[in-house]
């Protein structure tokens, strides 16, 4: 008898009729013989209505009350998901993030999970019963307010479950069939991938790829927990995300997937002089601004002005306080201007096979070109390449990379509705 | 500087609107320099949304996962009700009834308050913050599960926490202006009643007045709170509960006013056994059905049959009930048949001044006959009369008491929208 932990996204229950069919779902399994855990995000859009519900009240909701309104969202879900089980003749409880001893930061709408106790959730599992526990939500360990862990909160919830109560696998359902060697709806015919290492997949999600969000997967890694990525709407055998790359023998030289990402801008410091220290204070400036930067690139200094230009790369969302913060430095640091782009993207090719194999690089770059795409800045690590184009080439550069590493399958990727969370 | 308790009903907070428009009367209240606690509803048809959503994916949802669902209406209520608070300049914070140390039986759906442990919200007072607390719910102390109190609990969450904090004062903000000699709708010259003792509320919310739920004015006399009742729509003195009818001078003869009530129905067993035990088995085979009897009448036996017949009213929602339970003891108990009548209407006199005052039992009788309406049953106690009559006839019967004690006032009364809770 396995324990197995299952995570349906907001889309898996938007309405009734989906609330029974994932009910269906939970009690198959139990009825297999394994015990269950559900995990569930808000129904649909319930998370944006309170969002909007919230601004008419208040243009700028502290960040406390935001939470204690949003997980009413999941608490709904997680009653109603209980309900339809009930209705199909098994026991079923549900219990919120705080009551199933998930123990976070103080940091609301982004807590980061701290420890996990979930005596409530096997006390109920040792009765005999499924267990609901309301995603994306735990609670605070010093102020013991209740809290909201940012996006792919429920996933990370998940895999946190998972690991405490030492689960057998981590099942999270959403509207893919599972993980591909790039977005099936830009490239039709990329491949279903079986399994993926979890270092590929912590690339992957930190290049753009949407499935699993970054923080979800470090912790399936942390504490080895498989996460296996299915769809809800199909009975297809998905993807499994575990192991380590060192599993994969080197001569296959796999090269996983290609990944996009459209959520970054550019920011450029002009003529900062080429000295110690200089490129540190923006650094600093930045990070002061709770801005995490991404992509950097140093140009070479022009010797005879002794001046050079810092290039990075940072979330769209945070680009006109970057910008903001720089400019008000300007004198005491001392530089020309600031420039800013918000027409980026980012492809990165990733693949555990990329280290022992050095033509990958000619490979990507000449394939870029011969479609006349212009690469902007290039950045690598052991598993990955990774370049910035204009947004406008993004969805070019991922099928010809693609293309160019034989990447493709002979079936056409099915995408169904919703995007899920 | 006072502590004051207040409580807005769902309608008081259907939209943004009139959320900001209660959060700038809560904020005006703090400037005069009280300490505030507010307790809310749910948005209006919120609770009426989740029943239905519930019904959709279980026939018969279990109650535990019931109270899980309810209860977010009430924390997105307050949450937004905060921050609207601070949206005006003032420190808020909401709390769950479990955070605020509300504790109480573990019947899901009609628990009651066993004792209330505010230390969070005392703390909170303390720091300078406005609080919220999320009305109609509380905790289990047995098994720590989230628990709601049933019809008129927002009441009740709001007299528990005054009489917990050593409020000065509990203000319930309903859509009508304070307590009336009768109900506006009905007796147009119904009369606004500046002050009523516990005693004579208890009995007004006993015989179906629906402004305070009885567990809530019961609450409020226990603890000497005294409640004022208002509208959160005018700025009407409204009405305070407080105090015991010995501060009523006797000379004065004070009758309240008439209260009615829609919701009974009326069973009547015929042919019993006119012997010690027989009334007995009657009233154990409701009570086994956990049902209140409210009026009872045994009628005069018939000598020649020796048998008697046994009338009682309860809940109209447990008539059916009743009298299945009944009707399946006919052959064990011995009885001819079981009668059920739910077209009744129950309408009562209340006043300090009735015991001493013999004729006024005559007046009433006499009244009612006087405009034709037929009695069917009679209760009294000292403090008030209540008879049976057809519901078709309730509301003149009501009119007509009113009118033959004189309780008329000049104004004509005036009833806002929606029903509140």
């Amino acid at each position: 008898m396995a324990l197995v932990v299952q995570k349906y996204g907001g889309s898996s229950v938007a309405t009734a009729e989906r609330i029974r069919r994932v009910a269906e779902r939970i009690v198959e399994t139990k009825r297999r013989g394994d015990d269950v855990v559900v995990v569930v995000s808000a129904m649909g859009d319930t998370t944006d209505e309170l969002l909007d519900l919230a601004q008419q009240v208040s243009p700028a909701p502290p960040a406390r009350e935001m939470d204690m309104l949003l997980t009413s969202g999941e608490r709904i879900s997680n009653a109603l998901v209980a309900m339809a089980i009930h209705s199909l003749g098994a026991e079923a409880r549900s219990f919120t993030g705080s009551q199933a001893g998930v123990v976070t930061t103080g940091v609301h709408g982004n807590a980061k999970i701290i420890d996990v106790t979930p005596g409530r959730v096997r006390d109920a599992l040792d009765e005999g019963s499924i267990v609901l526990v309301a995603g994306f939500q735990g609670v605070s360990q010093d102020s013991k307010d209740v809290t909201t862990l940012g996006r792919g909160g429920s996933d990370t919830t998940a895999v946190a479950l998972a690991a405490a109560l030492n689960a057998d696998v981590c099942e999270i359902y959403t509207d893919v069939d599972g993980i591909f060697t790039a977005d099936p709806r830009i490239v039709p015919d990329a491949r279903h991938l079986e399994k993926v290492a979890f270092e590929e997949m912590l690339e992957m999600a930190a290049c753009g790829a949407k499935v699993l969000m970054l923080r979800c997967v470090e912790y399936a890694r942390r504490y080895d927990v498989p996460v296996h990525v299915r769809s809800s709407y199909t009975t297809k055998p998905g993807t499994i995300v575990s192991g380590s790359m060192e599993d994969i023998p080197v001569e296959e030289a796999i090269l996983t997937g290609v990944a996009h990402d459209r959520s970054e801008a550019k920011v450029t410091v002009v003529g900062l002089p080429d000295e110690p220290g200089y490129a540190a204070k923006i650094f600093r400036a930045v990070a002061d601004a709770e801005i995490n930067i991404d992509m950097v690139l140093q140009n070479i200094s022009k010797v005879e002005t002794g001046k050079t230009d810092i290039t990075f790369t940072l979330p769209k969302t945070d680009g006109p306080t970057a910008v903001t913060k720089l400019t008000a430095m300007q004198e005491e640091i001392g530089f020309s201007k600031v420039l800013y782009d918000d027409h980026i993207g980012k492809v990165s090719l990733i693949g555990a096979g990329m280290k022992s194999h050095p033509g990958v690089t000619a490979t990507f770059c000449e394939a870029l070109a011969e479609a006349g795409i212009n690469i902007d800045l290039i950045s690598t690590s052991e598993i990955r390449i990774s370049v910035l184009t204009k947004d406008s080439e993004l969805d070019d550069a991922v099928r010809v990379l693609h293309a160019a590493f034989g990447l493709g399958g002979d079936e056409i990727a099915v995408v169904h509705g919703g995007t899920g969370r």
